[in-house]
């Protein structure tokens, strides 16, 4: 196993850092590393607004649910989605901008995604600590006016970077062959492999320091996908011009 | 810089690999890499469909648009984002299924691109070479019934893996300051910036191997937003259960 897999395999969210700053030519050269990541049709989908007054950032941890991580972090910046930066340029080369389908919004926000994911990979290498903060979620309207955000664009997710003051434990994944079907969408074993598997999840949470809930893996998510999940998004986003034509 | 940026920053898309097979715990190293990225909620709404029947690779192949590596790399795959593992339990705890809000559609999408740029990430620390296949949005739905892929499932886009037979340029982004803004959003500059960066890409297309159409990257992309994108993308979708509620 290579020691860049053994690496990601480690990742575990941080949500409590030091007071250390992260070097600027570093924070650059993670911001370049999220650039280098496949983008779709070469559009280069994303922006980042990173976020320094502390105001600012005070407002955002409130908004995204009490995270005081947000204010606190070293480094904390907003991953956008951005279809204004290139639909930009409809107008000169005498098109009409259509930007505005089901299809364009996952472009883009894939493509913040494999930035987003590129820079957590380049920060951990360098022993920083990362959190994404999809709290943002909970007040996109708020968020975007801080941060001005115009039509085509729309808050992804944040994130927090900065040298770990904790050190948690990595949280067990799903089992392999749960994940991974071959030629086909096949649910056979799933439910065993998942029983067994909720089982060690209770067992995380009753042990990991801190302490826990014992809650399992299936019961977790599936109270997710039995809530009325954010449901401003659609209007926020059909606001931002992301109408899911 | 660490070696794990420096392997970043050197991507490129390769679409031409030799005959050279991926050990399988190579494989299975890569998966397990890819499901240690951060995930919403703790949902692992991502689903992995290894394709390795020569016929259905071909048919994929043909239905992302005559994509001959989709039939030829090593390995090929389709990611999925899956809502129906974990909505499979709402049931179950006595819930009812309301998983086809935006934002779930976002978390699920999210989850996949996160998972597959891990993937990428630890492929290409041992050698490998990568190519995603978007063009597998061209034809969902015959694609989601070669799979087998039930409702609340949909194909994001397909991933090549294999040993890479060429050696292509790193592709010029965008510059740092263009795409990094400082607590708002804010265009002062970016006109000019991007003027330049137009010249550089028309450049690489000139010069590179292959030759190239030596048209700058506004233009390119503009086009791409003058398009009526994939429409069919919004009805499969809500076919599928996505309901963009």
């Amino acid at each position: 196993m290579s020691s860049v897999i053994e690496l990601l395999k480690s990742h575990r969210s941080i949500r409590k850092f030091t007071d250390q700053a992260i070097p600027p030519e570093l924070f650059k050269d993670i911001v370049q590393a999220g650039q280098a990541a496949a983008t779709s049709s070469f559009l280069q989908g994303a922006t980042i607004v990173r976020v320094t007054e502390a105001e600012k950032r005070q407002k955002i941890a409130e908004l995204a649910g009490g995270q005081a991580y947000v204010a606190s972090a070293a480094e904390f910046m907003v991953l956008c989605a951005d279809l204004k930066r290139a639909g930009n340029y409809c107008a000169q080369y005498g098109k009409s901008f259509e930007g505005d389908y089901t299809e364009q919004f996952i472009i883009a926000t894939v493509d913040v995604a494999l930035m987003a994911q590129n820079m957590v990979t380049a920060a951990e290498s360098e022993g920083l600590g990362i959190c994404y903060i999809g709290g943002i979620r909970n007040n996109p309207g708020p968020v975007s006016e801080l941060l001005e955000l115009p039509k085509g664009v729309y808050p992804v997710f944040g994130l927090c970077l900065g040298y770990p003051d904790q050190d948690p434990e990595v949280k067990p994944r799903l089992p392999v062959n749960v994940i991974l079907k071959q030629e086909v969408y096949n649910e056979e074993g799933d439910q065993t492999a998942i029983a067994e598997y909720d089982e060690r999840i209770r067992e995380y949470y009753r042990t990991r320091s801190g302490g826990g809930h014992g809650i399992s893996w299936s019961e977790q998510v599936s109270t997710l996908l039995a809530e009325k999940s954010r449901p401003h998004m659609k209007g926020f986003l059909e606001g931002q011009g992301f109408k899911f034509r």
